[in-house]
């Protein structure tokens, strides 16, 4: 409507009603324009409509919608449904080239501009959530464990390539695990200890360990180390500011999967720590779904190079999906500049009431929260009492299902167990992060961005309910038995 | 993105790309620019994506979308509903205002445009399909017959508030008839004769009758003529330019329901003669669905002169549904400018080609096709065998219900009644548009707009099928009875 | 997917994964199964998904959505536009046939069963509003004018043809007085009392002065009375009770206009009166867009009796627009039972913010709030100094445009003027509601249903710096004249 | 509606009218049905609003949109932009677990079910495309060279970790190769010939020179052979089934990247041909986006055992993104059984139209079209007047940009260049598939599937136009020169 002399739209219509509208327009026009040149989060965040007439205005530069084109190549962005085309905005290309993830394509202008500009809005959120050594960095339309896959296969391939292992700080998590297995690589698995960190029932991995093994395997056949921030407590984020001192020293590269890191600022310090200490050979993922409020199936890839990064980029053979990244530049200018602050600090709060209802809770059952306040998202509240009285090889996991069955998603409930073999590796206690046959059984409940007001009361108020009812069925198997 | 600078979209993308893009785009605002200038159907139709970034740009012109805006009305286009809201594309605040129904609304500049700029657009495709004395058309967001009953009560309160009959060329469809009653006014109904038009069986007035009758009544009393140009056959269009002539004479309005005749260049021709006759006192309606092929529920209220127009306009009390608009812009400029005529010139032969088939069929069963040439949308096949045969009360109109139950929507079956009292008037045979006692009963189907391809060699097939079934059925019948 | 074998959902994928997603889906389809047995409004608001599904499974329902339907009718709702298609859900025929707006269609039973499914919600919604005497209402897809319009329609044809006049109680409204003069009725005007209700400065009509004007014009050629509930501070609800009352004594038909009056409690109880009272020949018109926000283009009529509603009905010509129809249905459905009376409640409280607010003000610049507390939406605030401050011809009626500059919609301001002439009528002051040369300049602000939360401050706010850039500049006209 | 009573859905509807529309909608329920029982693609194409009611549905059965579901997990399908939620129905939780990328999800019921039922779909495909042998593929959602480094991973991990090279017959398509590097193997090219196969123009493996690789690397250290199917002409298809009976005699795995083969019947018939002679370790790879015509992003994996496709699912690390299922499944059941049979048919039509127009071009200009009859894809036609007319560094490859900018998308150009190194390779003529100095410069036009009508005419027309006016700028030149 810029170009369009007022005259014509006043046509019938008052003059002084049109420059009103006319007015009201042009401030939209601004904030479109603003963000292209400053790409930063915006101010206000975007309406629906903006965000549509947006993402047609780029789609019209992609060839696949010019008028009248003539396509006579094999991948011409053609849709067979027009539901198909409708829910990715005519945004048909993908992103990238056969050389390289971040390549701009000829063909896919719009989608090129849309691909930079939100790999701006992504940098700048990296800096806002306190990672200023954050380089400009990747968005890759992968989950979090392919994005760790092509970390290892970049540096297996551009830095040794004839190392053979990678140092892994046990977290009971099977993509984290398998990306290195995928990778042809071998992992070392480094058991963990409490009290390296402040909580006293944390568990991490005590950097000591990770020397040794280094020392062990000797520095030219291990590729380097993968550790953990954001996980299920009683596992907390490893102390990556002295493991990156370590492969600093040792010059390996240093692997950092910051899974849901980002809405929290413990996570965002440590890897903003490692890539400020050993900037030029740490490389830090995090998932997109977990972080950002979108569907599931990307990562976002910094480091503390550009030209680490790039290399990255540079590995990825082909073409992308360009979903993820429409999905995120969509969450990013609608968010706006206030939009992630507010739900991290929300999110901060809704731990705090997690965490005061979890401890009203353990006391009524004289079970207790285990301490392990440096992890700020997940909390565990141990179920000793429960497990102890299970009885004709019934388990306290059981509970899991119950508590899923009463409407309450991503509870989990641990307890320990014989060996699991996974490729081709063993664990006692999968999935409680230690081999002690001691582990107390225990269930997790994380406050997560964009928990729902007011569940963290629900959860446990339903909780308390469940438990009660597993006191009385344990009761009554008791007196039976009796 | 017109506004932006080339180097902010060029970040990190080559030049060359962006500007192949931007002049793709430049194009597009190009295409916008024109039709807003020009007003009138465009040449390229318009993709959806254009359609809708263009509607959000004027809805952002609307106050209740402009950014921070503080609503202390008691009308603030404010929607509960975000899929409601959407489904408008942010245009609530409909059209109109108390004074007028084609008054801009001050809170609603984007709307405002959008409704004149459909008005330009329908008065340029009003001449396009042969009736180049139409002035600037209403678009009323009423079905026909509250169309015409707006002009019926514009013509009584601005032309002859103490007029108390309507003369009305008998057409056998309830809201016509019903108009004329809400408004208060007396239909005095015209029998209908054959042998007046080409076709040797339709059935339109003859004019002479309409003198009789406002000679009969007084110049004084009567209102107006009503009369019809599409309908079903064997009723045929009114010969509307004779009629004219004698409203002129009469210095009587004419108000013509065009209803489904802009499809048909004989219906075009014919409002076009009575409106070239008769310009300050002719109104022609026709209905934005069956012409145009969106949701019923609105009409093009036409005229021989602006002055008469505007009165219509000006007699809508307050404010109404911008729902019809958004319909037919988008379907305007959807269609572009050959699209219409396409549609109308694929009727044509799809008339044929149902006359075609009909002919045969009724060659098999010894039936024949009426001979209304004239009606170029409606045909009829007689039934007159297998209405002679029904047995116990049965009637040929069962018929009816039968086709429908074989996915055939649309066609009629009617045969001689009693009288029927409607509004306080009793017709004969109504439905058949005759009081003859002699009807013979027929099958009516229609090749109206948008007809699908194929469908009248599947109608004809499936109707040859079910005439069969009814043979046996009264062949068995007559045995029995036998 | 309810007939769904569970085992062929299973298919690889866990029973019990797909039992628990299958009782989450019958959850669902429970809660539209009982929407249609118990025909309330929901308990628990339905999602966007659930409307979408519900819909289309309705235009599933109707005969242009028949997989393989043959259309050889004139009307078979055919839909050239995709756009247009998709933003009806496929719900095409619209409502109502020729006989009656709310006669079920052949061809449209889904569209069919959604319009007496909304209606009976519509009935549902006014009974808790706190009418319980409403009959089950039509819901007419025409703004409030032509609503009025069709009503005095009806009462003209079914009730007194041959009446003349309609007692009108002044409401400075132009689409209330137009609907009379274009039903060919002549408005007898009631001046307004100061005095009648609680407020002191409240303008309502003197129920004395209709049965005045009863007796002089005579109750054979008056058709009925007119009156008013919400509407612009000073004016305040009519007293309905007094004059439905005097009505009934008169064998008269009463029609209120209730345009935005749903919203407010006061309102509802005075239209509940009036139907107690004179039950047979009361009816009731209200705006759909501003009770309920949904875009502007329906109203809900209701009357005292069930036969006095069917005969507004009937009189419709024709069929009508099912927009406003799709609309208001996921809108009442989305809000849920308790989402009106919470929107209700929340409009009270702003109300209070906004009168708090304005004191405050009005206190500030020695004006003051208007006492209309009978007038629970709007209120006013005097502008006398300002209007006395004038000087070479200007107005302070200039301050609206202003104000609406500031990106405040809805404010009015008003102050005395010479006579307008409407529609043959000359009103003084037009837009004040009263005649009295007296009368002193004010400012209007609503709290309407929707208000934005912190509007009212926000309002009050920008609105002082507006009165003090007014006042230098008065103050500075004032020294150049000295 | 299924399980709603029909008296509630007829209250104040005609039950006739309801039954009729049930019915139709029973039959739609029935499609639903019989897809989810039969898994294949269906009959009658489904239209959008069957789509999205059925996405909705089993979106319904995600616990992240069970109603009232309280989240405590670190991962809850949450969406912040409802935009975001929208364009992906709900289904937010992807695909695949840590463990597997087919394993259903627990709290994804729905997107589990739509996963497998799409798989399953897809192989129905497969087969339909004539490739019997395929096993039931998966859908990974990247593109194909990210697709064949995972098959590599795979291969690598599962089969022979010690392997280094792998056996790549030359293909100028850069992500092929990376794929091969990325993986941290070594590539051994193998140059193509004349004469293999019918063309006598077409470049292709000779499946002697794989066998004298292997031999010369030895199977023990050789991983596997790649090959190609689809490609531009003049390379064309490997002879797959002879490559795959030397690697099923050398017991070695054999990938074939059929990119966007399944629109050839040639291409598949050689697929299946290699899966037949060699089932346990043939994996062949195809791009959804080129052979399905959506959005980049996703590719077909399958092969000749569910063994080893199982494999390469395992191998994937954790979850990934739904999107490609969605595109995907949506585009199959809206092609519907016959509709790819047609898209293909169609295809070959175009092809054969392509190659008249360009047999016509190439005689005007005194140029071939290269006989490459084996790839029924992609043509070429020399350049080599033009090309040996260049002066002053200009070369022939500049006409790609100058046929671009003439709203021709697709096309290209290649002359013989300079060594092009490339992941540390050498390539001689990159882009030609062959190192020949005597390589002659050609424009390469492909007909693929959904090549709009009449582009292969206006194609041709418009490169005439361009060759002509190439033509008057050399011959300019070629004065100047003289």
């Amino acid at each position: 409507m810029e170009s369009v002399p007022v005259e014509a739209l006043s046509r019938h219509v008052p003059d002084r009603y049109v420059e009103m509208g006319l007015q009201a327009l042009s401030r939209r026009h601004a904030m479109v324009q603003r963000l292209i040149v400053e790409r930063k989060l915006p101010e206000t965040p975007w309406t629906d409509d903006m965000v549509v007439s947006f993402l047609n205005e780029l789609a019209a530069m992609d060839a696949n919608n010019f008028e009248g084109v003539i396509g006579v190549g094999e991948r011409e962005g053609r849709v067979f449904s027009q539901l198909v085309a409708r829910r990715s905005y005519g945004l048909i290309h993908g992103i990238g080239r056969s050389g390289d993830i971040t390549a701009p394509q000829p063909k896919a202008a719009g989608s090129s501009v849309l691909h930079h500009l939100t790999l701006d809005l992504l940098h700048s959120l990296l800096v806002d959530c306190g990672i200023p050594t954050a380089r400009r960095p990747i968005l890759m339309p992968t989950a979090t464990g392919l994005g760790l896959l092509m970390c290892l296969l970049t540096l297996k391939k551009t830095h040794k390539p004839h190392a053979k292992y990678v140092i892994w700080p046990r977290i009971d998590q099977k993509s984290c695990f398998k990306c290195i297995t995928a990778a042809g690589l071998i992992p070392i698995v480094i058991e963990l200890d409490k009290g390296i960190s402040s909580g006293k029932d944390s568990l991490t991995v005590d950097p000591a360990r990770i020397e040794e093994a280094i020392v062990k395997y000797g520095t030219g056949e291990v590729l380097c180390v993968i550790s953990t921030t954001s996980c299920f407590s009683p596992r907390a984020p490893d102390p990556c500011d002295k493991i990156a001192a370590i492969c600093h020293d040792h010059h390996l590269p240093y692997l950092i999967n910051n899974a849901y890191g980002l809405q929290s600022t413990r996570c965002c310090h440590l890897v903003n720590e490692a890539m400020r200490i050993h900037p030029d050979s740490t490389l830090v993922v995090q998932s997109t779904d977990k972080n950002l409020m979108v569907p599931v199936g990307g990562c976002i890839i910094t480091g503390g190079s550009d030209a680490l990064v790039e290399k990255v980029a540079k590995t990825y053979a082909g073409r992308a999906s360009g979903q993820a990244l429409i999905d995120v530049f969509i969450t990013l200018v609608q968010m706006g500049k206030d939009g992630y602050r507010n739900l991290v600090k929300d999110r901060k709060k809704k731990y705090e009431e997690l965490k005061a209802e979890l401890y009203k809770l353990a006391d009524e059952f004289a079970e207790r929260v285990l301490d392990t306040r440096d992890n700020t998202i997940s909390l565990a509240m141990t179920l000793r009492t429960f497990d102890e009285a299970q009885m004709d090889g019934d388990t306290v996991s059981n509970l899991g299902a119950k508590i899923f069955r009463r409407n309450i998603s991503g509870a989990r409930v641990l307890s320990k167990k014989k060996a699991t073999v996974f490729e081709g590796h063993e664990f006692t206690n999968f999935g409680m992060h230690t081999s002690d046959p001691q582990a107390v059984a225990y269930v997790n409940a994380a406050a997560a961005l964009g928990m729902g007001d007011g569940d963290a009361v629900r959860f446990v108020h339903k909780l308390r309910k469940i438990l009660k009812e597993e006191e009385k069925r344990l009761a009554k198997q008791t007196m039976k038995r009796a």
